[in-house]
């Protein structure tokens, strides 16, 4: 099945789009769950980072569509953090959630060939619906991870515009027609046409799309209209529901278009009890992005 | 001891700048050191590329200054990849040759704080001397990591000018002012100059530059004065010597300015014996390197 057909499935049936990030920042973990000193050497700290966010994932269950855990947090405590992650990913499957790995690889053809058989493919080491791709090596890097949409139902998220104070040092550089991700999204148009999905006719190749900026993300759906948004900084990077989804465009039931991810927000809430404060959060930020897409 | 310094003392005793990639392609491993299926799903695999680079890296000591491993490649065998790598780095530095973790990473701030952790720390979970960057998000991801080499000595390789045929597709283009790959440079320039070492005027933020094409490597020379060049595709991606040292400039005991990388030409040398293949493959591509800078 088209990856952008499932999780569109999914969030129509759910009536929003939230995607809550998986990110063990290790000094936020909160305290029912700390370990030792939650040190990346610590070999009780990656014990307390599979209970914690196993805690999180079986509260996420039938209530959002889609998680995305990010690996730069998980590799800083080395190949534990990768079993860790395995483990979780496993967790996530079975409870129903898609995962979209926050990779951000991207590599010469040989080497992202790499990264797509460690993430793509059935049976993979770190088997994932989706991962998250840098295209500053160009096209012909892009194309292991497309192959895999296309023949196992997986998707990418390709960085266009991304939401850190420093994206406009290079993204938004004028180039002699356009700006750079401008360049980004003209280069990925063909093949985010061709990995199109029957159902519901988004791609299977979407876009990391910052919200900060809501221009940009008008001026990247014109360019892709049928990329899938993955909006991040929902949230705790400060922007708004009507800010985060200005990319969408109307669909079957409400605007559609992509999903909004949250994190620190959800995470790591100030409350007096965590789980008073994460199903706060949680149902907060579900009802925020229901109501601005309908 | 500043990385830049660490790495040019020992090239200038050593007599060239060859660097071994340390590439674990599982459908390349020599026959002597193969193991069941070799798939990444066979647990077999990761100790067949434990034995087989353990091998390789006996055979590095005192020969070469530095090794890339590519971290993809690990990846693919999941979290026993990592481990397998983890092992591996040990046995590198126990035999006193410096590590460049080809990661490629990137990522906001509190992300690129994550991969910095993993690998540029005293007893990070993978503590390797310098690792290779991806600057699409811009100057403030690449802080973490500039960060570490000023406080540890460690070094980075940013993606400046790739060797891979895409590479044209965005770095390559025309910004209204120069190439984007120009702009790339141009925003290293401040951290290349404040990170140089004391002993040889060298700067713990070099660049990887393609050698493909000489042109933006003598460019890219320009822009940054100080940066050591990690030039890829040295044999096996057809770039003969003198092209490969074409962004170097003269040193005290002949050229210098950066290291050039040959995986598979050595790793996976046609031949009877993989161990004569690769003695002879070795010393060809240090005879060759080592002529072409004095």
């Amino acid at each position: 099945m088209n990856f952008a057909d499932n999780l569109i499935e999914r969030i129509r049936s759910l009536g929003h789009p939230l995607c809550v990030g998986l990110d063990p920042h290790l000094e936020r973990v909160p305290a029912p769950f700390r370990q030792g000193s939650m040190s990346p050497a610590d070999p009780e700290t990656p014990k307390a980072v599979q209970a914690f966010l196993g805690e999180v994932v079986d509260r996420l269950e039938k209530r959002v569509a889609v998680v995305k855990p990010q690996i730069a947090l998980f590799e800083q405590l080395g190949w534990r953090g990768l079993e860790v992650l395995d483990a979780l990913i496993d967790c996530c499957r079975a409870r129903g959630l898609l995962v979209i790995l926050d990779a951000k690889r991207g590599d010469i053809r040989s080497s992202a060939e790499g990264y797509a058989r460690a993430y793509l493919e059935p049976g993979a080491a770190l088997e994932v619906d989706a991962i998250t791709v840098n295209p500053y090596l160009g096209g012909d890097t892009l194309v292991p991870f497309t192959e895999r949409c296309r023949s196992h139902g997986r998707g990418i998220f390709v960085l266009v515009k991304t939401s850190n104070p420093g994206a406009e040092d290079l993204q938004d550089r004028s180039l002699e027609a356009g700006t750079l991700y401008e360049a980004v999204a003209g280069m990925l148009a063909d093949d985010c046409r061709r990995l199109v999905g029957p159902k519901t006719g988004w791609s299977a190749l979407g876009v990391v799309v910052g919200a900060r900026h809501p221009e940009p993300a008008e001026r990247v759906r014109e360019l892709l209209p049928e990329a899938l948004f993955l909006v991040p900084g929902f949230g705790a990077q400060g922007a708004g529901a009507e800010q985060a989804i200005r990319g969408f465009r109307s669909g079957p039931n409400g605007c559609e278009g992509g999903i909004v991810n949250s994190s620190r927000a959800i995470l790591y809430p100030d409350a007096e009890s965590w789980e008073t404060g994460f199903e706060m959060r949680l149902d907060e930020a579900i009802d925020r992005l229901g109501e601005a897409i309908r």
